[in-house]
């Protein structure tokens, strides 16, 4: 998504008319709905309602006997380890399963490396800051997920901004930043389907962030693999797996992998789970063992009774896509007939977005007139780093929890929203 | 127990070959009893079975018509937030539910504390400490709690240890630390059935924690109230509320209270809930909303639907009552019929513990000699700040596990083991 898009103002300007009358109308109309975050729809959830009663009176005992009820599993259940191992595509002793988000496990994990360090540091990365002058640094591609940025922020972690564009990750200028600073600690992706881009990070990109050079030697990828089988085509994207590629250059340390049930199957009532070398995950359980007696037992076993194995989480998937690739694709149809020429967009194979650019300079105005007309999505900006589009373009779009009718109904709106601002933006 | 127990050693010498030989007989029983931890027993959970199947397909939505299943409600649903503001004895927009762990919660806000401070402090601990070339300080009343003190110990805060005897906490010594440092940041306190000790803090001792003068104006009890419904008599201690005494007292901020229901329905799988003032609220929500989209809120509705109210916590306590109180009597009687002399012991009307002192210098090897004979204790000094008991002579014994017929033994190998101590102490 690197051009601009510069539409074509005399069309523009002969739509005008009939642009604000429909604007008006859609004001009119009362409308409240909501595209703001990934969140899955009703529909969706009724897909794991049988979860809600898979465990009984006579089923709480794990395959080793474990009472399920009681203390203890710090790491995780045998066989939630074995499975969720799989679903990361790492080993079974480079996993753990924490509580029921791996936005938890990500700002926990950021908040001991701040405090405590991780395996291959010196010190603490305050410490190492302190001792430096300096700031900790991460590297952002941009656009990206909103509450990494945050996290970052809420730390103190400076940002940085890497391009994230429709050719991927610019990979070149990772490489000449991490060789260079020791403070650059951390970098995010989210490698498959990614928020808001739906990119699929390339195997070339992931070899070279495997054995790219980092001055840090406790650098690591933050790899939020948030949408690793939610697939909307039959498509299976061949992408290689960072902690392979990081074992096979000798980095094995290099890389963090987060991942959850929270859109499989309840979210806020899933699974997370942090993958990684068995140092790692040593530090990990380390620092884990003084914040909890261990994790909800009975929860995993109702996903293991649920789901069984990665057969039942990839065939629960496709019912998830057939009730939200509709809404895909009445995204990019509305795009395609009403906004061809005037902005662009991602049209995702995977994942919870569709990234949409607008012009220059008409992103938040598009979100603004959106919202007065009952249309809410997410904050212009939200995707870069300190809330700031350099360009101010790109607007998240998020369709799956509305009605296909309201998806309709919302992106209409939003196209008329996106050329009314173009006009004014032209004045 | 502060007083110190000085066996009569001519009648222990009398008895040593008996002594000895039961020893033999316990080792060659091949035992492995439990008793490290606060466990409950499989017959306590079986009490909250009905949990498991207490919501279906129909039933997943909070009073509100909030769809549990989906993400949202940060700090928990209206109606878990009504009960357990109850539960913990404060005001509704005084309470946050958590995880699974209260633990957890502790862990989390000491974390924050650290890192970015809390309300009515100038800055963050670490920084403060920083400033003035010291370090962040707990008070830690002993015999005490053992993951409280590993939390200090991880987060580098120095412990001060303070006497928690049997006629409670040293409120003196409290009030002279804190009024004169300014470093010193907390105090940790289990206010109803203490860990180990089960005591119960006096109102008096509440009214001056309240009130008194402290040099650090973001000073914080950590009011652990792990075992406030804990009950093992029909007496119900008529024990003020900390919160509402700092309200009296001006100092609303002073205080975080944590509870859950870990060893009320299941363990990992319970609720956890941190209070405090509407301030600490408004910081602990602020910081929560970077870690976490937010709880498993079906599992507070699977409390809702199986307690209601609490009147049915407090009634459902009452059957835990009634298959530990048996557990507890067998130790009471073991110690008053072979230890009356000996040792010292604690007999509480409620939690989860039995606080032994053995003569001086003999807890170690009490530990010791039962673990050889198949019966593991929780560790000798645990109790104390960095693992140390000055006089080494505390045990914490934990008899709510095993069941009744091997509680007996456990404790007759203990009680054998005391003796065989003292004896070998005495050469």
């Amino acid at each position: 998504m690197s051009k601009t898009n510069q539409p074509n103002l005399a069309a523009l300007r002969a739509e005008e008319p009939s642009l604000k009358s429909r604007y008006a109308a859609f004001q009119a109309a009362g409308l409240a709905l909501d595209m703001t975050r990934g969140k899955p729809c009703a529909q969706q959830l009724d897909l794991s309602l049988d979860m809600l009663t898979v465990l009984t009176r006579d089923d709480y005992k794990a395959a080793d006997g474990t009472d399920c009820r009681n203390y203890g599993g710090l790491d995780g259940l045998p066989e939630a380890k074995a499975l969720f191992a799989e679903f990361l595509g790492v080993q079974k002793d480079e996993v753990i399963i924490g509580g029921n988000s791996s936005l938890a496990l990500m700002h926990d994990t950021l908040a001991r490396a701040m405090s405590h360090g991780v395996p291959g540091g010196a010190a603490s990365w305050t410490s190492q800051a302190a001792a430096q002058g300096g700031k900790v640094k991460f590297i952002c591609p941009a656009p990206g997920y909103d509450r990494h940025f945050a996290l970052c922020e809420h730390f103190g972690i400076e940002m940085i901004t890497v391009d994230l564009g429709e050719s991927g990750l610019d990979i070149d200028a990772v490489e000449r930043l991490v060789a260079s600073d020791e403070l650059i600690k951390g970098l995010w992706l989210v490698p498959k389907y990614g928020n808001p881009s739906g990119l699929i990070v390339s195997n070339e990109v992931i070899a070279r962030l495997a054995r790219m050079k980092c001055a840090a030697p406790d650098f690591r990828v933050y790899w939020d693999d948030a949408y690793t089988v939610h697939h909307l085509t039959d498509a299976r994207p061949d992408q290689l797996n960072l902690q392979s590629a990081c074992k096979a250059a000798g980095t094995d340390d290099r890389v963090l992998l987060f991942g959850s049930t929270s859109k499989i199957s309840f979210s806020g009532s899933g699974i997370a789970v942090v993958g990684g070398s068995a140092a790692n995950m040593a530090w990990y359980r380390g620092h884990l063992g003084f914040q909890t007696i261990g994790p909800d037992k009975l929860n995993q076993l109702r996903h293991l009774r649920f789901f069984k194995d990665m057969a039942g989480i990839e065939a629960h998937m496709k019912k998830h896509a057939a009730v939200i690739k509709p809404k895909f694709d009445a995204v990019a149809s509305a795009l395609k007939s009403q906004l061809e020429g005037v902005a662009s967009w991602t049209t995702p194979t995977g994942g919870y977005f569709v990234s949409v650019d607008t012009p220059d300079g008409c992103a938040k105005r598009t979100v603004q007139l959106a919202k007065a007309a009952g249309v809410s999505l997410t904050g212009a900006g939200a995707t870069f780093p300190y809330g700031k589009d350099p360009r101010d373009r790109n607007i998240r779009v998020a369709p799956t929890l509305p009605s296909l009718a309201d998806i309709e109904k919302a992106m209409d709106v939003f196209c008329v929203c996106v050329k009314l601002a173009a006009l004014e933006k032209s004045q």
